[in-house]
C-alpha cells in the first residue's frame, strides 16, 4: 500500500484551478465518459475531452457533498442535489493530464468516492481519478512482453519486522537465467508508500514499453516504504534520515542483491526519489558513499557543488519537477553543477503540477539516462 | 483488485447476530482496541477481546449512518450521534472470528469506513475488519523466510487483453535455482478478484508458516481472475465456465510453466477455489482432463461419483466449509465418493461461516495434502 504528497498536490491543484477560474472557461464539451480509474461497472466519476471532472454521488440525507478536486480556496467542487435526489456536479474548469488524489466531504465528514479505486495518499487510501493525458501512450498497457512487480516481505533487524517491497524485474528476467541487472531504488513522497510507484506511477508500464521500443537498457526497479520516521506535513526539519537509511541500504540492498540477480556495484545502482523521497535521495546519496552512483530528485530538491565536493563523482544528477513547480530553481542548479563538471540532466514537465504526472513523465525521461557505462 | 461473496458473507453474519441476540448477552468488555486492518494511524473501527466490534464515524450533517455488520434483519448496526456530533455505535453481539467485509450506509449512501482499509468484494472495494482468532498464528506475520507475491500480466488473446495473475514463490525458490515446483492454482469467490487470497486470504503467509514448521513440500500458488463471463449475484446459473476455462488452461498456465520453474505435469498441478471459484475448480477439473490430479472445492460443492467416472481418477479429493455452512452436505458426498474408492478428504471449519476465516483454514490444512506423491 502507498501514497503521496496529496497536500502539496491539492495545493498546486487548487492554485492553477484559482487560475483557470479568472480567465473565461470555454463551454464545457458534453462528452464525458467514466474515469479510467473508477471501479467495476460504475459510470461515475466521468471525465470529459477538455480535461473537466463530474461527479455523481448517492447520500440522499446528506446536508453537503463536496469534491475536493476544483478550487481550492473556495473548498474544492460543491455538488448540488438534483430532483432525483442524487448529487451532482462538475468542476469549474479542465483539470492537469494525469492522476489526481481526491475525496469527498460528505455531511462534513472525508469518505472517498464509492466510484472510484482508491491509491494511497496523505497517510490514507484516497479516491483517484485519470485526465487522459496527450502523452498517455507511454505508459498505457500494451500487446508487449511485461516484467513482473514482485511483493518482497523481508527481514529488517533495525526496525524488528518484516519490511514490504516491490520489485520489478524486466521481462526477460526469465528468458535468460545468467543475466545481471542493474538496480535502481525509486522513492514515493511524503504520506505515500511503496504501492504508489506501481500503481499510480505505472512505473512497470512505463519500464516495459521502454525496453519493447529497444529504448533502455532493461533495469530492476526496487520500491519500499520511505517513512520510517514518522513526520506530519509541514514538519519535514523533523524528519531523521538514519532509520530508513539503515533500512535501505544495511538491510534491503543485501537482501536484493541475494534474492535477484543484480549487479551488486556501485555503478550499477541509482537511487531516484519524488518529493519526500527525493529529499531522502539527496540526504542519502550524500551520506552513503559508495553505493549510488546515479542520483535523481523528482520535484525533490536540488544538489549544490558544495555538498558534492570530496565526495566520490556521480556519473549523473537528474533533477525534475512540473512547469507549475519552480523550474528556474532546477535550472540555476543545474547550471552551477555544470559549471563544476557535474554530468547533469534537467527535465521540466509541461503543464502539470506537484503530482504523478510529473513523476511518471520524469520516471520516462531518466530511464533512458541510466546505467550507460 | 479482488472481491468476495459478500451478500452470502453478510447473510449468514446476520443469521448468527440474530441468534446472538435472541439469548442473553454476556457484559461489553472495554478492552476494545484498533483493528489490525485499520489505515495507519487510525484508531477506529474497534475490537473487543469478545469480538464485537465498536465504530466512531465523523458525518455531522447526516441524517444516519448504519455499518452494515451486525443483526442483518435490523439493517446491521445503527450508529446514534453523540454529544460531539460523532456517530458511534457496537455491534449487539459478539461477531465469528477472522475477517469481514463490510461498508457504512451514511446519509442513505454506500461508503467505506474511512478508518478501514478497503479490500474487494461484491465487485467493489468494501471496508474489512478483522476479529483476531483463537488460531490466528498460522496465518501470522513471522520472522520466518518469506516467499514472495508477484505480479504476472499474461497475454491473453482469446480475451484480447493481458490478464493479471498473482504467483506465489516459496522462500527457496530463489535459493535453489535449479529445483522445480508443483504448482495450485487457486480461485477466488463471486465479486472477489486475484487480490482475495494474498490480500484478505493471507495465502503467502499461510504457505510461508507451513514450509518454516516443515509441515509441506514447497509448492507455487497461482491466482487469477476467474469472473470473465460477468453475472450478477444470484444469478449463476447464468455462470459460462467456458471463457475462463479457456485463459486458465489455454493461456496462464502455458505462461507460467514457461516463466517459472514448474514441474509441468497433470500429476504436479491442483485446482482449488472458494465458493464461486469452487464451482469453476469443479467444471474445469470435469472439463479438462489431464491438466489437473488434484481437485478441492471450499465452500464451493461437491463431486459425485457419478460425475467422476469414465473420467482420470484424481488423487485427491478435497471439500470443505464452516461449520455455519452446510457440514452435512459434504460428510454425506464424501461417503458416497469413498465408498466409489475416490481419495476425499472433508474439512469443517468451526463456528465460522460463508467467510475468509473458512477458507483460510481451508487452505492450512488442504497444503499439506497435495502433491504427496
Amino acid at each position: 500500500m502507498n501514497l503521496k504528497t496529496l497536500p502539496v498536490l491539492f495545493a498546486t491543484t487548487f492554485l492553477s484551478g484559482i487560475c483557470l477560474a479568472q480567465t473565461t472557461q470555454p463551454a464545457v464539451v458534453e462528452d464525458f465518459k467514466p474515469s479510467l480509474l473508477n471501479q467495476p461497472g460504475q459510470e461515475y466519476p466521468q471525465v470529459n475531452s477538455q480535461g473537466y471532472a463530474r461527479f455523481r454521488v448517492k447520500a440522499p440525507g446528506a446536508d453537503s457533498v463536496r469534491v475536493s478536486l476544483g478550487l481550492g480556496g473556495r473548498g474544492g467542487t460543491r455538488l448540488t442535489q438534483a430532483a432525483d435526489s442524487m448529487w451532482f456536479g462538475t468542476t469549474e474548469g479542465p483539470m492537469d493530464e494525469g492522476f489526481h488524489y481526491y475525496h469527498l466531504t460528505v455531511a462534513g465528514g472525508i469518505f472517498n468516492d464509492p466510484g472510484a479505486l482508491n491509491f494511497y495518499g496523505s497517510i490514507r487510501w484516497e479516491s483517484g481519478i485519470e485526465i487522459p493525458a496527450h502523452d498517455q501512450d507511454f505508459y498505457a498497457l500494451k500487446e508487449v512482453p511485461h516484467g513482473n512487480v514482485q511483493q518482497v516481505l523481508f527481514p529488517s533487524k533495525s526496525t524488528n519486522t518484516s519490511r514490504r517491497a516491490f520489485v520489478y524485474t524486466p521481462p526477460d528476467y526469465y528468458n535468460d537465467k545468467s543475466k545481471h541487472y542493474p538496480v535502481l531504488y525509486l522513492q514515493h513522497g511524503w504520506g505515500e508508500d511503496e504501492t504508489a510507484w506501481p500503481n499510480q506511477g505505472h512505473a512497470n508500464l512505463i519500464m516495459d514499453n521502454l525496453i519493447a521500443e529497444g529504448k533502455i537498457k532493461p533495469f530492476i526497479i526496487v520500491m519500499t516504504y520511505g517513512m520510517t520516521n514518522e513526520v506530519k506535513w509541514g514538519h519535514m526539519k523533523d524528519f531523521k534520515i538514519e532509520a530508513f537509511q539503515t533500512v535501505l541500504t544495511d538491510e534491503l540492498i543485501p537482501y536484493v542483491d541475494t534474492h535477484f540477480r543484480t549487479i551488486a556495484k556501485e555503478s550499477n545502482r541509482a537511487m531516484a526519489g519524488l518529493s519526500m523521497g527525493g529529499m531522502e535521495t539527496h540526504s542519502i546519496t550524500l551520506a552513503k558513499q559508495g553505493v549510488f552512483s546515479q542520483y535523481a530528485l523528482l520535484s525533490g530538491g536540488i544538489y549544490t557543488p558544495e555538498e558534492l565536493k570530496d565526495k566520490a563523482k556521480p556519473s549523473l544528477i537528474f533533477l525534475s519537477c512540473g512547469s507549475r513547480e519552480s523550474p528556474d530553481r532546477l535550472t540555476q542548479a543545474a547550471a552551477k553543477l555544470k559549471e563544476a563538471g557535474y554530468p547533469v540532466v534537467v527535465y521540466v514537465s509541461e503543464n502539470t503540477a506537484h503530482e504523478f504526472q510529473t513523476w511518471r513523465r520524469s520516471l520516462y525521461q531518466l530511464a533512458p539516462l541510466l546505467f550507460k557505462n
